[in-house]
C-alpha cells in the first residue's frame, strides 16, 4: 500500500475537494426548521456516486432521509462503517456572522459556513478518501459503509427504526463517528463516547390574550410563571434540583482518569478566546475535563414571552416559553429523565406548564482498551506527530448508541475540525489545511485498520 | 346653551369624524421605535388647525414634538386642559390581529388598529367638540387647551422640561386626561389618579459569543442568570421582594373604599372574556378593585435569549435580556424604586446584570370632593344615563403628576374606550357609537364646566 501516492492524489485534487464541501455548505439543511432536507440529501447521495459508492436512499417516507452508501473492498473482510449527518443547527444569531451562514466563503485559509465543521467538512472529506483510493489503487483496503442522516441535530428521532429495520445493512466491524479535530496544539482529538441529550421545550399560558401591564394585580403572567418553575429546575449554584436526577451518574474510573490527565485541557486558551475571567466554579486542572465530561448538566437554549423588541412596552404577555436540553451522562436515560421532570414540575405546582419533548439520546462509551480504539489513537498521533488527547467521551451528543450498543461495534469519533471551529455558534469553519489532513488521516486509518 | 343643536351637529358629521379617526390611526407613530413620529406630530397639528385651534409644536429640538393648540372662550374666563397623546404602543405580536394594526378597518361598528382605543380617539373626539362648537355657536363655552405628546407610551421623559419651561402656557383651572370609557354595563368610567410606572430591561452577559450546549458544566449561561435574578425579585407568592419596595405604599381610605364599593367591578365578564377561572390569588368582591388600584407589581414584559424558533437548538446563548415595568401606588417614587432595584441586585450578587431605565411616572391623584371631580361625575351620569364608575385611582400611568403636583389644579380622566377596547393587546378597538357618544360627553362636560 502506497500511502505517499494517495496524499499526493489529495494534495493535487485539494481545490476540487474544497469546491465540493463549499458546494454542499451552499445548501442550507436545517433540521430543526424542515429547511432544505430533501435537496441536500440528493446532493449527498450524488456526491456519493461521484466518487464510486453505490447508494440508497432510506426511510423512503419518514423522516429525513438517511443517505446510506457502501463499497467492497476486493482485498479485505473487515467493514469500517462512517456515520455523518447532512443537516445543520440553524444558523441563527445572523447579525453575528462575518458572512452568509450559507455562502462557504473562504478567507484567509478558513472555510466559513453553517455546518461546515457539523458536519459536512467530515462528510466531503471521508467521501474523497474513497475517491482518491478508488484513483489511486483501483480499491479501497476494507469495505466501507457511509450512514449520513438528516435529523441529527433535532435528537434523530427516526434513526431508531431505520436501524432495526435494517440491521444487516449497517453490520460493521468498528464504526467512525462524525467530528473531531485539532486542539490549538495541533494535537488530534479522540472521542471514546457521547453524552446524552434530552431537548424538551417549556410552555406556559396566561389569559387567552396579551393585556396591558396595569392588569398585573389580577391577570396571571405565565413569563412570571415559567421563570419561577426554570429556578425549581437548577438554583445559582448550577445544582440540578429534579427529584432523583443524579440517581446512575456514571462518575470516572481509575483508567479514565488517566486519560484525563493526558488531554491537557486548553483552558486559559478557551478562556481567552470566549473572554471569560472564569469557568462556572472557576475549575481548573483535572477538574475542568472532569466537570466537562462527567457533568450531567440543564441547560437554557432560549426564552421568549412578550415584547422584546426596542424600548418598553407595557404588556402583560399571555403565553412564555423556554427551550432547555439535559446532557446526560451514562446510565442517565433520557426517557426516565423525560419523566422526572413533568414529575418534578407536577410536584412544585406547576402542572400547568407544557412540556413538549424535542428529541433525545442516550448516553454511550467504548473502553479505551478496545484494539480498534488503539488503532485509531496510533493512527492520529502518526498522522499528525503528536500525542493524541484521548477523550473517554465526548461533552457532545448523537445516536452512537444504535451502533456501540444496538448493533454491538468499537464506534470512536475523529474528524477534520479545529479548536476554534465553534460548532452550532456563529462563524463555523474549518481550516483548508485541517480538512486535507484530516482527509490523509482518514486515509492512514482505511489501511491501519484493513491490516490491524 | 343649545347642547341639542350640538348633539345634532355630532351625529350629521360622524362619518366625517370616524373617516378623520381612521386617517390618524392609519399614521404609524409607534414612539418605542421612533416610528412616524414627526408625520403623526404633523398630522394632529393639522387637524387641529382644521378645526380652528391656533397651535404650537413644541419642544422644536428634543424628543418627540408635543403639539399645542388653543382657543379662547368668548364667554368665559375658565380654562380647560386636554392631555392626550399621538404615541402608540408597538402593535406585536403581529399574529395575533385579524387585521393590519396600522388599517383602521372598521367591522361589525368597531374601528380597529393600534392606537384607536389609546388615544387616538380620544384625540379626535374632543378636537371635534371645538369643530362642533364653533360651527354651531360661533364659540367654545370655555377657553381650551391641548397638549398632545408623542412619547407617553415610553415614560414621558421630555414633558417634564417642556412643562417647567413653558408653565403659563398650561396653566389651566382643571384638566381632563387622556383615556376612559364604559363598562360592561355601559356605565361610564371615571378616574381620579394614576399609579406611577418605572420600565426596566435587564441584560446578562456571558461568553462573547454563542456556544454549544456541551460546553455547558464550565461556561455561564447569561439566560440562567437572568431567570434566577428575576427570581429574587417576586416569589412565586406575587410577593415582590426587593428591599425597602412596599415602603411609603399608600392604602385606600375610607372614602375611597366607599368609592370602591361604587365600582361593582365586572369580575366574572372579564374572567370570562381572557379565559380565566381565577384571578391572582382567587380575589374577588371588593378586593378586586382593591388589588388592582392599590398593589404595586412588577411584571416581565418580555425575555429573550438563545434559540427561539421551531423545533430545538443545542445552543448556550451568551446573553439574555429581560424588560420588566413596575406600576407604583402613591408615596412610592420611582427613580427611589430604581435605586431600590439596583442595590437589591447588587446584594443579591447579580451585580453583573446590567440594568437600563426606559423611563418612569409618579403616582398622582385628586380628591373626589374636588368640585371639578363632581362636575364631571354628574355630567357623565346625565350624558350616559347609568350610575358613573369612580376609581380613587386608575391602574395605569402617565405623567398626571405634572399637571396636578407641579400646576397644581384637578385632573380627571374620562374618554370614549369600552371594557374590551384592548389597550397595549392585539386588536385593539373602540365602537363608533362609543366614540361619538364620548363626543357629545365632552362637549356637554364644557358646557357645565362653564357653568359651574
Amino acid at each position: 500500500m502506497h500511502l505517499q501516492e494517495i496524499y499526493e492524489y489529495v494534495d493535487a485534487h485539494s481545490q476540487e475537494f474544497i469546491g465540493d464541501l463549499v458546494r454542499l455548505v451552499k445548501q442550507p439543511s436545517v433540521s430543526a426548521k424542515g429547511e432544505g432536507m430533501q435537496e441536500c440529501a440528493k446532493m449527498v447521495e450524488k456526491m456519493m456516486r461521484e466518487v464510486g459508492l453505490s447508494t440508497r436512499i432510506i426511510p423512503e417516507k419518514e423522516g429525513n432521509p438517511v443517505v446510506y452508501g457502501e463499497i467492497k473492498s476486493e482485498t479485505s473482510k473487515k467493514t469500517l462503517l462512517f456515520y455523518n449527518h447532512y443537516d445543520v443547527q440553524p444558523p441563527e444569531p445572523l447579525e453575528e456572522w462575518i458572512c452568509d451562514p450559507f455562502s462557504g466563503e473562504i478567507r484567509n485559509g478558513k472555510i466559513y459556513g453553517r455546518g461546515v465543521s457539523d458536519n459536512k467538512g467530515n462528510i466531503v472529506s471521508r467521501l474523497k478518501v474513497v475517491q482518491a483510493f478508488l484513483e489511486t489503487m483501483g480499491s479501497v483496503p476494507v469495505n466501507i459503509k457511509f450512514v449520513i442522516e438528516g435529523e441529527e441535530e433535532i435528537g434523530s428521532p427516526h434513526l431508531p427504526p431505520v436501524i432495526q429495520k435494517h440491521k444487516n445493512l449497517f453490520s460493521a466491524d468498528a464504526a467512525i463517528w462524525e467530528f473531531g479535530g485539532t486542539n490549538r496544539k495541533g494535537r488530534p482529538d479522540v472521542y471514546l463516547g457521547l453524552k446524552g441529550v434530552l431537548s424538551v421545550e417549556l410552555r406556559a399560558k396566561g389569559a387567552n390574550r396579551d393585556v396591558h401591564s396595569a392588569n398585573a394585580p389580577l391577570i396571571p403572567n405565565p413569563a412570571w410563571r415559567l421563570a419561577w418553575a426554570l429556578n425549581t429546575l437548577k438554583n445559582d449554584k448550577d445544582e440540578i434540583l429534579i427529584d432523583g436526577f443524579y440517581d446512575n451518574v456514571d462518575t470516572p474510573s481509575a483508567e479514565e482518569i488517566e486519560c484525563l490527565k493526558t488531554i491537557r485541557y486548553e483552558e486559559e486558551e478557551e478562556k481567552k478566546e470566549l473572554g471569560l475571567k472564569e469557568y462556572i466554579h472557576d475549575v481548573s486542572g483535572l477538574d475542568v475535563p472532569k466537570a466537562l465530561l462527567y457533568q450531567p448538566t440543564c441547560t437554557i437554549n432560549g426564552f421568549l414571552t412578550g415584547y422584546t423588541d426596542k424600548g418598553s412596552k407595557t404588556v402583560l404577555p399571555n403565553k412564555a416559553m423556554a427551550k432547555l436540553d439535559f446532557r446526560l451522562v451514562r446510565r442517565q436515560m433520557p426517557n426516565e429523565i423525560f419523566s422526572k421532570l413533568v414529575r418534578h414540575l407536577k410536584n412544585r405546582g406547576f402542572g400547568d406548564i407544557e412540556v413538549i419533548s424535542h428529541g433525545s439520546t442516550e448516553p454511550v462509551k467504548t473502553p479505551i482498551t478496545d484494539k480498534f480504539v488503539q488503532t485509531v489513537i496510533k493512527t492520529a498521533e502518526k498522522v499528525y506527530g503528536k500525542e493524541a488527547a484521548v477523550y473517554p467521551t465526548s461533552a457532545g451528543s448523537g445516536p452512537m448508541h444504535l451502533f456501540r450498543n444496538w448493533l454491538g461495534y468499537p464506534v470512536v469519533s475523529v474528524g477534520c475540525g479545529h479548536a476554534e471551529s465553534r460548532a452550532h455558534a456563529p462563524n463555523e469553519n474549518i481550516t483548508a489545511e485541517g480538512f486535507i489532513k484530516g482527509t490523509k488521516f482518514i486515509a492512514t486509518l482505511l489501511h491501519e485498520f484493513s491490516v490491524s
